[in-house]
C-alpha cells in the first residue's frame, strides 16, 4: 500500500486529476507547489502531501487520464452500462469490432471470460496495444489487424457483441451469424439517421431491442452550496442494444 | 442451448418482458396466445414462439423482473455505475451495508472478489438471501443480519466500501476506519439535505470527492418515428464517491 | 378581489389543483371536505377555506385544466418558448396553422398584435372556437375553418409563423411566401425523422436554423427533503426555429 | 424593411451571430470576408450578402448579443417561462428586485403592464438603465436606485413579484405584504441550500408553491447527421413559483 519506484500514481487537487509514473527524475509542479521523486516513494495511498492527495489510479483514471486517444473514445460510463446490458460475465466470450484506442476493450476485458477484437485500422491497432501494454490490461484479448468481415469465424460463437464502427449496417447480417441464438448484441451511434437505419436491419432478426441515451449531471461538491456545474456533456452516443433472435 | 425443465425462461414481446420458471404445469398468457411447457422445452434461445421471443434471462432481467423487493431497489444501472466507481475486481474485498432487497449485491458480487454484507432488519437478511439462493447468486457474498456499527472489522480491511442507509453519517468514520487507505467510497442518498450533510463530514477524511447523478432516456423502437418514450424516471437519487484520505 | 358568481376559481391543495366556475349549485368534494357556493362567494382571492388555498386561474391553469382537448395540446410551457423565439410583440401579425384545442394560440395571442389562424378540420375548428369563448380569450384572433394551402393571402404579410401540421413540408413554400423577409419561423415535430426531413428543405430558403429540445424537472416541495419528483415528461417535441432569408 | 444608418444588424453565419450598429464607418470581419456600409444600407431584412444572412436582431439577440452585463445575467428563455409562470399581462403591475444588468426586466416589460423595479448597487442600476436605452427598450419600467426593503409601498399593490437577489428571505415577509392576495411569487435561486431556506420561510403564507430546473439541448442543424451539441448549459438555477395566501 505504498507507492515503489515505476508505479503509476493519481495526484488530485480538489479540482482535477493528474496520472503520472514515479520515476527517479519525476517532479511534478502546479502553482509552486513541486513534488519530487522522494515526496512520494514510501508513502501510503491516500497520504496528503503539500495539499495533494496521492491515490492509486482506478481504471477510470486509467482510461481518461492514461489511454493515449486520437478519436473520441467510448467514456467508461458508457462501457460499463454496455457491458451490463451484454450480460458479460467471466463465463462468456465477447466480439468486438472498432476497438479505437482500447478504452472500451479495457473495460469489457475485466468482465468477460475473453474479448476476441477485430480493428482494421493499422494505426488504432498499435495504439490499442500499446495503451493495453502501458497499463498491464487486457490479457484476456484476442486484437486482430483484420477487417471483422475477413475474419474466420465459426457460426454461433460469440456469447456478445460490441459494433462501434460508422456504419454497422454492411457488417451486421454477419454479426448475427457468429453470435449464438439469443445472445446479446449493442453498438453506439452518434446520429439519429445511423439509429434509423439500423433499427430498419435489425426488426426482423433480433428481439428485445432497446435505445437508451445517458445524461450524467456532476455537482459542485460544496456542502453549503450544492448546485450542479455549469455545464455538462449532452451527447455521447446512442446505445442500442438488442438479443439474436432465431 | 435449449430450455430445459426448472430453467427460468424471459419471454418478451415488442412492449415488455416476462421472468417465469419452467414447470411441468408452466403456462403463459397473454392475448388469447397461450404457451405451456411443450412450447418452450427444448426450444433454443432466441426462438420466436407464437410470436414471443424467448430468452436465457440476464443479471438485469433477473434482479428488475425475479426478485421480490419490499422497497425502493437500487437499479442495476446505478449498481453497474457504482461498481465501475468503485474500481472493482475480483482481487477487491468489499463492504456494503444497507443491503436491503440484495439488488445491488447481486452486481457487486459478480464485480468483487468478495463482499461482506450486513443488513441490521432481520426481513430484508431474509429477503435477501432468498432472492440470491432462487437464482443461484452471491456465492462471494458474506451476509450478516447484524448493524455494520456492532460488526467486528479489523482496520484498513475493505477495498471498497457502498453505504446505503437512512442516514450514513453515524457510521461515517467506522467506514472510514476500515477501509484501506486510498480505499474507494460510494453511497446513493435521495435528497440534497443528506448529500449536503454528507459531504460536511466527509470533507476532511476524504478526497477526490464526486457527486453525480445519472438520467436515462429510452427510446421508441420505430425507425420510421424516432422519439424519446413520453415519460422517464427523473430520480433515483444522488450518487457521492471518494477516497479515504489519511 | 374577491370571487363572484360566474367566477372561475382555482382549488389548490399541496398536491393538485382543480379549476371550477362558481354557479349557485357550486360543490366541490374532496376527501370529506366540502365547499359549497357559500364558502366561495365574497372570499378574497388568495384565502384558505377548509385548507383549500382558493386562487383566480392563471392562463396556464386555464389552459391545462380548463381547456377541453382532443389530443395532445400544446404545453404553455412549450408554446411561452416558442412565443419568444419568434420575438412576438404587439406590433408583429402572426399566422398559426394546425390549431389544435386552441392552446397555443391561447399563448400567442397574449404577446402578438394579431393572429391569422387556421384549422381545417372542422371538429377542431369548433373546439378552439369553443375553449376561447369559455374564457374570454383570444379576442385578437382570426380563425378560419380552411387549409391554409388554400388560403389567399398576400406575400411578405406575417412577421412570424408557427407551423403544428403532421407535415410541414408541403406548405413550407407558401409559409415562407407570407413571411415578410427575415422573418421568424417555428415548427414543433415529435419525431427526429420530421426534424430530418423539414431540415432539409429549409436549409436554403431559411437561415439561423436552430433545433433544441426543452425538459423540465419538477422538485418535491419539501425543504428538509429536496428531491426531484420520481418521474417527469422526457419528450413533448423538437423544436425547430428560423429566419427566412431571401 | 431595409437597413438604415443607426440600425442594428444581425449578421448571421451558420455557426454564429453577431449584433452590430450601422455607422458611416461601419465594418464587418470574419475569415477573409469583409462587409461594409455600403453593403448593408437598403439591404432587405433577410438578404444575404458574401453568405452571410442579415437580420432585424430580435429581443433575445438583443438582450444576449447587446446587452453588456457585469454578472451572470438570468437567460431569456428562463425570463420567458417566469413571466409565464407569473401570469404577465398588460393589466398586471409587476415588482422586480435585484435588476442586475436589466436582462429579465426586459423580457417582463414586454409583458407586463408596468414594473417597478429596484436595484441597490448604483453600479448596476446604471448599467441597467444603459442598456434599456441603448434598444429602446423598458420605457414602462419605473427603477429606482433603492434596496427594496426601504421602499415606500403601499400594501396589496402588485400582482406579481420576482426577486433575484443573494438571500431572498430578509425581503420576504415585504414582498408578501406588498402582493395582492392570490398575486404571483417567482424567485431564481443557484443552490439547493438556499431553495430550502426560502420553502422554509414559505410554507405557511404562500400556496400553490412549485420548484422547477429547465434544460434545455441544443441539436446540430445537419438533416443527415442528427444529433445533440456536445455540451449543454446544465444549470442555470431553481425556479421557485407561488402564490400568496392570506
Amino acid at each position: 500500500m505504498t507507492f515503489k519506484e515505476d508505479d503509476y500514481i493519481l495526484i488530485t487537487t480538489d479540482e482535477r486529476k493528474y496520472l503520472k509514473r514515479i520515476t527517479k527524475d519525476f517532479s511534478f509542479n502546479l502553482k509552486d507547489r513541486v513534488i519530487k521523486y522522494e515526496d512520494v516513494v514510501n508513502r501510503r495511498h491516500g497520504e496528503v502531501v503539500k495539499s495533494f492527495c496521492l491515490l492509486k489510479p482506478s481504471i477510470e483514471d486509467i482510461i481518461l487520464l492514461g489511454f493515449q486517444r486520437k478519436t473520441q473514445i467510448i467514456y467508461p460510463k458508457d462501457s460499463f452500462y454496455i457491458a451490463y446490458k451484454l450480460d458479460l460475465s467471466k463465463e462468456k466470450r465477447m466480439l468486438e469490432f472498432g476497438v479505437g484506442s482500447g478504452a472500451s476493450t479495457a473495460v469489457f476485458s475485466l468482465l468477460a471470460g475473453e474479448v476476441w477484437a477485430y480493428e482494421i485500422r493499422e494505426e488504432f491497432f498499435n495504439l490499442s496495444k500499446k495503451n493495453w501494454e502501458k497499463f498491464g490490461l487486457c490479457q484476456n484479448v484476442k486484437l486482430e489487424n483484420l477487417d471483422f468481415l475477413q475474419a474466420q469465424i465459426e457460426e454461433e460463437f460469440f456469447d456478445a457483441a460490441f459494433v462501434d464502427v460508422k456504419d454497422p449496417i454492411p457488417s451486421l447480417e454477419k454479426v448475427w451469424k457468429v453470435l449464438k441464438p439469443g445472445a446479446s448484441f449493442a453498438s453506439l451511434l452518434p446520429t439519429m439517421n445511423q439509429v434509423s437505419a439500423l433499427l430498419r436491419e435489425m426488426e426482423h432478426i433480433f428481439c428485445s431491442i432497446e435505445v437508451v441515451e445517458i445524461l450524467h449531471r456532476h455537482y459542485k461538491v460544496n456542502p453549503e452550496r450544492l448546485r450542479p456545474q455549469d455545464t455538462m456533456v449532452a451527447h455521447t452516443g446512442y446505445l442500442v442494444f438488442a438479443r439474436k433472435r432465431i
